[in-house]
């Protein structure tokens, strides 16, 4: 067999697998978006049948044969670089999913699965001991899969680079420190103002319909492509890459605060950007889809955040707004409306945070996983840990363990190395929007004018037409000309916040307080 | 391996394929009830791989071996009446898919697809010689593969039985012939009565959003259940059983007729109504559906005909229908409505015949695909024969083949011996219908009360919860305690109609005209 025709005979293995995940996101995407009840059960079965065939074919002799022998022919630059990046992706899969022991893996997922309804109860009771053990167990698991897996400088990195590839404990430590020491004092600045921007007229009824054509206009408003994808209501919002030509938003709506549904259609919408806009010729292969969590992150936060939540958007966009809301905002002006929908305060809750106090959220569960794998610390003791953290960097000390350390589900399903990601989206964002207002030179003016053609398609150029043929930081590079730089982040919150509630956050002002 | 141990792997082996068809089901439905546009190309990638799937596994080695162990089994009465149906319907299946010669198959596969758009465009120009060719080439496939799956009276038989077990072309022949006698001179009758009791009103525009809140309320009160199932739009509508906690109704909106949409809501939900209770022992068996097309049929026609477009179901939902139409209907009587419902009058379309010259419409189809197989008449011929057929039948000749022989699909996708399963389906609901009347006596009260849960639970008991377990037949006869007599269906239908027309079709009346 020539080379050529072996690369054939990969593709189409490897599509086969692809099409197997398709089957499996539309069956998710219907069990999320309105399944019928007694449908789910046997549902259930049919996805593990079919995550369990992709399964085998992603770890099989067939597949370690393809690897090893297009890697030399890699080696030889014989192969295309899409060939090239699709076995570099794969390889990271089967390495992952043939170095743990097939028989503890599954003990695992079945700890796994145990341990995620524990957790509900848990926290539904309140009752953290409760889900003490199974965490533990879950820790254990982790401490030890990591030993097989391999690490370098820190466990905690082989967790992390799964889900962000190229970053660091290192490098998170140092861009977490700088933005923890300037955003603490801001917090504090903030609380100490006693400003309160929030409207009562943001909770007015909306009926879900309203909503729902509110939710459409923006989303062709901001370029989505409903001939590529449709929007459908859920409990917990997502984006959905099922295939190039069909990628899908959900929302949920709240008839008692319209612009949460409204703003995580936006969220939604630049994931779905992002996905809508790789390039088509890398349909058919794994790495059509984003290049990481955080820099899809980095997408939906510019969209939902930098541009959704700016003063120029709803300069260009407000009296719409208003319009469609039959007089609910009328008597609230663009510049409150403004301030109210970036309203900043200290939570309990992180997936209702603000723009500002979020990432303290995140560096909190970041160090605590960090200890947690190194076996610095104790699952017993976390709750304290968690409270302790919390006074420290937000000034509040959750009075539940439900709304502190038992409000997430990510730990109880063994997802450790993710948090991180939500974070470096906002810090990716921030650099990749200083770029582009290089390049764009009117970014401002465009939002304002809702010509977002150019925004997108500047996003398309630099960004989304990769896919994952590049790793985070080779496009962070590519398109910013340096590696991860927090400063962006750090001067984008400063100056939006200092203007916001008019305040100055110069070293000099905040310095005694730091 | 015991008996026990090996049914019990058979049964793994089939739940698999179950599986699978539940993915398949799906991705089906997904695409036909919005998934966008451009996801199409590339979802049929993998509803093909999928079905590739099934395919292999239903005519594997494997099941070959299964089958032939477990039929010795069931000879020795050594297994339960599941897997012994289970097994008498992959015999079937297998049977048919292994005996026609693979590379054959594929070929009339590919014939199948490129007649199918052929015969579209065909359609669209109202060129019949466009067509011609491939439909020969159809019939010839068809009649050299009827040697290799065998048959005994008729070949017609071999493909009838595909959709209606037990049944064949001299029942067919006998019960379509006692069905035509009475029915031609009742058409002509009603014609040249010049009765017109359409009217104006029922083609007022009705907002979609309108037509689903009626439709979901007359899902509810005749027993759909929507933990069970969902309502969406589609352009072709139809019921899907993806799993028995699953069976979901579609529906098209027409804005300006809304009775077509309810109408055709009720007849899927007769449809989905037998698939919702089957008994739940049958899950994960490929004998949790419905025993045969005309059974399935016949749940749907009693449910639309027989009580959706009953004088006693508008009886007890007619005042809330008006007030649900917000004065659409407030010139229309009660008995105006049941008229205009149920109006009848010669046409040249089958899918938008009513009940009383619908059966005519199946009868010609019937005729000219059993000449077909047996070569008596040719392709080319058919135009002429058609409309011979239509006037002799119905009085009318279609001004184009478009609106004549070009008007339905099936031909063209290879589906011969389906459409009796459209006129069985009537037969078998009005002989259902007289033995429910005799068990309930007052079947027609509990319409007009709208107690739909005593006839769905008589259904339930004697017909839905078998699946197919039993033959139409052995089920006809079960219930009814004979088997197919058509002499129940044309007693309804002249009851109904001259009562309707207030006219009478007694023997001595129409003896002249018959």
């Amino acid at each position: 067999m020539s080379l050529k025709e072996y690369e054939a005979s990969f593709l189409a293995y490897v599509k086969k697998i692809l099409n197997m995940q398709e089957a499996i996101s539309v069956l998710y995407w219907d069990l999320r978006t309105g399944a019928p009840k007694n449908a789910v059960r046997q549902r259930s079965n049919v996805i593990s049948q079919l995550s369990s065939d992709v399964f085998k074919m992603s770890t099989s002799k067939e597949m370690e044969h393809y690897l090893i022998t297009l890697e030399e022919a890699i080696q030889a630059g014989k192969c295309t670089l899409e060939v090239e990046k699709t076995v570099e992706f794969l390889r990271r899969e089967f390495d992952h999913n043939t170095k743990i022991p097939v028989e503890e893996y599954e003990a695992y997922v079945k700890c796994q699965a145990e341990s995620e309804s524990v957790w509900a109860e848990a926290k539904t009771e309140n009752n953290f001991s409760k889900f003490e053990p199974y965490l533990t167990e879950i820790i254990e698991y982790k401490r030890k899969f990591v030993e097989y897996l391999g690490y370098g400088d820190s466990k905690y990195d082989t967790y992390l680079k799964q889900y962000e590839p190229g970053m660091s404990v290192a490098k998170l430590d140092e861009v977490f420190a700088a933005v923890r020491e300037k955003l603490v004092p801001i917090v504090k600045a903030i609380s100490n103002s006693g400003k309160n921007f929030e409207r009562e007229e943001m909770k007015a009824n909306v009926s879900k319909q309203k909503q729902r054509e509110i939710c459409e206009d923006f989303l062709t408003t901001l370029g989505y492509d409903f001939n590529s994808g449709r929007l459908d209501e859920t409990s917990h919002p997502f984006a959905t890459n099922i295939n190039l030509g069909d990628v899908r938003v959900t929302t949920k709506y709240h008839e008692d605060y319209f612009a949460k549904a409204l703003f995580s259609t936006i969220h939604e919408c630049g994931h779905a950007l992002y996905e809508q806009n790789i390039s088509k010729s890398l349909e058919g292969l794994p790495i059509a889809q984003g290049a990481s969590l955080g820099i899809h992150e980095s997408q939906s936060l510019l969209y939902e955040k930098m541009i959704g939540q700016s003063f120029e958007f709803w300069k260009g966009n407000y009296s719409k707004l208003t319009k469609q809301l039959n007089g609910v905002l009328d008597d609230v002006s663009l510049e409150d409306f403004y301030k109210a929908i970036n309203h900043s305060k200290p939570s309990y809750i992180r997936i209702e945070a603000d723009e500002l106090t979020y990432p303290l959220h995140i560096m909190l569960r970041y160090e605590i996983e960090k200890d947690l794998l190194d076996g610095l610390i104790q699952v017993k003791d976390l709750p304290a840990i968690w409270n302790k953290k919390m006074e420290e960097y937000l000034g509040i000390i959750p009075p539940t363990n439900r709304e502190g350390v038992l409000q997430d589900v990510h730990w109880s399903m063994g997802l450790f190395g993710y948090f991180p990601t939500y974070a470096l989206g906002a810090m990716y964002a921030a650099q990749i929007k200083a770029t582009m207002e290089k390049d764009l030179t009117n970014v401002n003016e465009l939002i304002e004018s809702n010509d977002f053609h150019s925004i997108l398609n500047w996003l398309k150029i630099n960004i989304h037409q990769y896919g994952a043929t590049k790793t985070p930081q080779e496009l962070l590079k590519d398109v910013t000309g340096e590696e991860l730089n927090v400063q962006f982040y750090i001067e984008y919150l400063e100056n939006k916040y200092a203007k916001l509630y008019e305040l100055s956050f110069s070293e000099q002002n905040m310095g005694s307080e730091a």
